[in-house]
């Protein structure tokens, strides 16, 4: 029999709601590019309700403990003496959100000889230290394609936040006012504008087939240079790097993972080559900015604007300054949480266990790491390696 | 040699900016469909730059001074001891702005002998009595197309935010949080759900082309059904009425002009036709909605949340009740106003000025009554009658 460690966000400050805002959801046929949904063979969950926090234990335990499995669910992921690090030692499986990321390192992983498996709930496992996680023949799989779409939808919203001056505009509301020279004083247009993404996967291409209609011109890089007939379906053109495009865009939107070869790749030096006035998103990675170049070149304008939903490390301490800093539009990271994210996670989550449980193979998309070895998705966009260095600084946050 | 009575919104209250966030605009080369931009003979404004406020002048008064004309300028609009109310009675020409009505209702129509020409530096004469200036005779003209991009920018990025809970996730940063079950537990994604819009010109047709690959099912009503082929490019469904509409609907975004036969088209029965936890957005003007109804909708969970610009009367009483309802996400009239759609709305304010002083033709898809005839974009749009009943009440706003 297994234990499964599973680390989800706290409840709600008032618990979990009597009623949600909707009655249900949208009914999505397949993914975009015809990949099925997750194919768990039962669901004991209610699609909408709140599955990613301790108490939707993303509808696991039924399924878990009628198979006679321990299914552990705590918040409490920081720090030598959480519950994380004290259950951590006997666990078969551990499940984390990279909203909530549960930091397994190089020395947690030397901790829990009988770990075998990480399941990422979302996608992105940059929480988990690759490296280590190979050479202890671990196997590390994420729920591919579950919130991809929600991801590139929570970008146009910010692109447009940031270029319209959305937020100032609705606290100038709250605040009584009908200040419309200061709302408007830094409000442009999208139309027109040259926009980028860095990484053309599942969410750039979905950011790019959204901005399409905005009459933008629309430009990205990847190291995997798209299909001719794809480039032309979206319209967009190709830069050899990063550092190309940057000089050629009014707004840039990150999507590539987490991985050593891309952890601050925004540093001074690639804002410096941006136009001056630049919109810059991230709803990637936080270590994929340098944080504090980030801040500088808000202050000085070099970036009219910045948005996303990353942070490191998560949760972000109470100090950090991307909660101050001017002109940002930050929220948690939550754009992968949505309440249809999280029935698609939990049940892709449940496939994956289904399989390991019994011994059938975990669909190749949702592979990072396979036994040991970087394969499938992680093979395509991780470089090995480790990118959790200094996570011990989530335990600074305090709610 | 004329008298020019313009009526703008105030400066910022820190004075005119010393830098703009951005250096220049993107080159828009002509709008959707063909038109062309406003083809004034020269400008005498730097695009970018605020034009709408006080000191901006819609960048007038080199033009209007070289040629001998009067120019008046001012901020002070409501109230019968205004500067608008004391220059009203020997002007020719009033103009003014949607953002920041003039209300030329038919007592002030009559107080002006001379007055000839209302130009409205934007989109939506509905601040003038249409029946009242046709009556005496008058010209109203506005520089149609000039910010209905815009608009439908604005529009998409508020259907966003409000679907994915935006503003309230946005605030739980800035309060040093991170929780996301709060945040996530009223987002959700766009994808799948069914949009529809009431008016589909030009706005609502740009807000329509602009969701298409959100892969969202499309809905509209009109007074003119679209072309067959206009409905095939969009996939838009057509409903002969918005009550028909209402009920197929997620979310909701109204475009058509207002008059007295759109005033409260949105009232409490036309809510009550919306699914529960559908969303609402109102771009077009505030009196198309209940105002007491909306609030009751969102308090009662009926509306999951309620968003746009448009207000009545504007400036909003700081006590106006969309400044404090439940999930809303409101801003000032800001849209139509960004930088870019001040520089046009500024250039099509002098082609007409230059037109009518010159004794040229006005373009027809600028006239809403021409001399004293609801005309050209007017006839399309409007019924004739007046809906700036309560106007005296933006009187109570005080900065």
């Amino acid at each position: 029999m297994a234990k499964i460690l599973c680390v989800l966000y706290d409840d709600p400050v008032g618990g979990m709601p009597a009623t949600y805002a909707r009655d249900s959801l949208p009914t999505i046929a397949r993914y975009p590019g015809g990949a099925t949904l997750p194919t768990p063979l039962a669901l004991d969950f209610t699609p909408g309700h709140l599955l990613g926090c301790v108490s939707g234990e993303l509808g696991l335990r039924p399924f878990l403990q009628a198979r006679g499995h321990t299914l552990v669910v705590t918040a409490d992921k920081d720090g030598p003496g959480s519950v994380f690090e004290r259950e951590l030692p006997d666990a078969d499986v551990v499940i984390s959100q990279p909203f909530w990321p549960a930091y397994l390192t190089a020395a947690r992983i030397a901790k829990a000889p009988r770990l075998k498996l990480a399941i990422t709930a979302g996608i992105g496992s940059d929480h988990v230290d690759l490296q280590a996680a190979a050479q202890h023949g671990l196997t590390v799989a994420e729920v591919t394609y579950s919130n991809s779409i929600s991801v590139s939808e929570h970008v146009v919203m910010m692109v447009l936040a940031l270029v319209r001056n959305y937020l100032p505009s609705y606290q100038c509301v709250l605040d009584g006012g009908w200040n419309i020279a200061d709302c408007v004083a830094r409000s442009y247009d999208l139309e027109g504008m040259q926009v980028g993404v860095v990484g053309a996967g599942r969410i750039g291409s979905a950011v790019l087939r959204r901005l399409k209609p905005f009459d933008v011109g629309l430009h990205y890089t990847d190291q995997h240079r798209l299909p001719a007939a794809t480039e032309q379906e979206l319209g967009a053109r190709y830069h050899p790097d990063a550092a190309a495009l940057a000089g050629a865009c009014d707004v840039i939107s990150l999507h590539c993972p987490l991985h050593p070869g891309t952890e601050h790749l925004f540093d001074a030096a690639m804002l410096a080559r941006m136009k001056r006035g630049a919109y810059l998103i991230n709803t990637a990675r936080g270590k994929i900015c340098d944080r504090d170049a980030v801040v500088q070149a808000l202050a000085s304008g070099q970036l009219a604007g910045y948005a996303g939903d990353v942070w490191f490390p998560q949760p972000a301490p109470r100090d950090h300054p991307w909660r101050s800093m001017p002109h940002h539009g930050m929220t948690p990271h939550i754009s992968g949480s949505s309440l249809p994210a999280q029935a698609r996670y939990a049940a892709g989550t449940r496939e994956i266990l289904e399989c390991w449980l019994d011994g059938r193979a975990i669909r190749t998309e949702y592979l990072i790491v396979d036994q040991g070895r970087l394969a499938g998705a992680g093979a395509h966009a991780y470089t090995p390696g480790d990118t959790t260095a200094g996570s011990e600084d989530a335990a600074r946050f305090h709610p």
